[in-house]
């Protein structure tokens, strides 16, 4: 815990962090709670798999800037949140299957909030450019990577689908952002949603990037 | 390594501690060379996986909690117990294929083994109780998890079984009387046994926990 | 970063370190970008898997040794590497599809980087013999094993072939040469040869360890 150096500044930065990544551990313990309970698990099991898919990427992100323990181990919210999470799934049932698309929905939500909060953290714990848009990158995609190695299915983002470029744009945003001294509301926002939108438009209207083997033109 | 406030109650604690992950270790080793061995792998592969899947779910939880270099890797007993439950598994093949189910019944006593002893490390590094409690799941599901995913095939954890409550149960058997000041040895057994015999019979009699899409009233 | 009790011969390890362990990069990000492509995928997954391959073994092995954050993540050498290949494997497609086998060669080479890096970087930071051949074990298994799981495809290492045993050899040659007190560089060049050499001669002329089923003849 090397967080004693933090002004006045970045412990309102942190409170804001703490927000969205509780918001992004509904997102993402929502979509696993579905995922979960559309393979036939039990309850116990959809609440395993919510809790792991929700704080999977958050861990990996602790882990790699050494705050240990990881806070979705050591803050009973996180826990608190991805099993209200999964219980809303499973009570609420009829209700989330007439949303359309909830998985996606929730997963494209997830994904822009675990970019902007993992890139956040990696800077309230001081480190650069580089590895907080990194480990933003890490956080968004962790979560939705163990969902999908866990139901042995092949991960999203390597389907042809914009995914991993939606969190990269987000990390960007809220690092360049930071560097740039925007204010910590403003940026997140703006970042949080050109990750989301992009993701979920993307799979509205079916954008995708070119392959290699269809690019057999030179592009040196 | 920050054991040096531990008292002679705690040192106590970490020898059975010792002991008892190294039976862990065994168990589980045992439960991945028999896997590895029915999937036609070489007696270096049967090594190699015996080893993960005994040591994986330990390494994850020396990770969280800030044990680096995690035990699995620096002490050499880990190894030596893994290599021994590869070499008896392929020596010995004929006499553990006649013993029923063997994976099963050395997974349902490492998850036990583990679902205390990681539990206990926690407790001893001086972490609350909700980390504890999640550190044994982890560290009891851990190497079950691993063993397959990289067998590719869908973990025991997402079957209908009772398998991480199991571990949830020990663990918390085993956190529960640490904080009301039980013995160490009379609560670990209890522990220990809760959570073999709830896994075991569960396998046995085919006890399973309801579906959500199956309870269809609302228990709100 | 406990380097600072590092002498002058240490850095010079140091630099030939770095050197190698950039070109054990390079080698499982052309072995991630080809194995991605041919999935498929577009130019940024190729990229991401790329990366993830090329750097999963070393975070793995930076978290195991505390050596947080990762280098794969703080240095952007490893990034840059990494894109670099990835973007090589795309635009020279077609001279990559006329080499045989790219992926396989490129592994094997990277096996045979990362054993020793791994190794090595467990020594410079202090750690015993034992960890040293562990984690250079898992440094150059961990890039091929994390490609084949985000594919979901069985494992390399889970196959009739000499892969983690090569691994195992070329790591054990650093150590204890290093322990023997050998140069640097031979001992290194050595160690990788070694490694590369068993490795690639073992799928060329399709040596394979014995069975534990085939071996009914007890070997006690």
């Amino acid at each position: 815990m090397n967080l004693h150096q933090l002004t006045l500044a970045a412990l309102n930065d942190h409170r804001l962090f703490t927000i969205l990544d509780l918001a992004g551990t509904f997102a993402f313990a929502i979509s696993g709670a579905v995922a979960a309970r559309d393979r036939g698990l039990d309850w116990f099991g959809v609440v395993v798999i919510a809790f792991t898919v929700a704080c999977g990427g958050g861990v990996l992100r602790d882990l790699c800037i050494g705050a240990v323990p990881p806070a979705g181990l050591t803050d009973w919210r996180y826990l608190a949140v991805a099993m209200t999470a999964a219980w809303m799934t499973v009570a609420a049932g009829r209700l989330v299957a007439r949303l359309a698309h909830p998985v996606i929905l929730f997963d494209s939500l997830g994904l822009g909030l675990f970019a902007v909060t993992g890139a956040q953290k990696a800077i309230i714990y001081g480190h650069g450019a580089e590895v907080a848009v990194l480990l933003g990158v890490v956080t968004a995609v962790g979560g939705g990577v163990t969902r999908d190695v866990l139901l042995t299915r092949v991960p999203v983002i390597l389907q042809r689908e914009i995914y991993a470029l939606a969190a990269l744009v987000g990390a960007s945003i809220e690092v360049a952002g930071e560097r740039l001294g925007w204010l910590s509301s403003g940026r997140t926002w703006v970042a949080l949603m050109a990750c989301f939108a992009l993701r979920y438009l993307s799979l509205r209207y079916k954008w995708n990037l070119p392959r290699p083997s269809g690019s057999q033109d030179n592009d040196g």
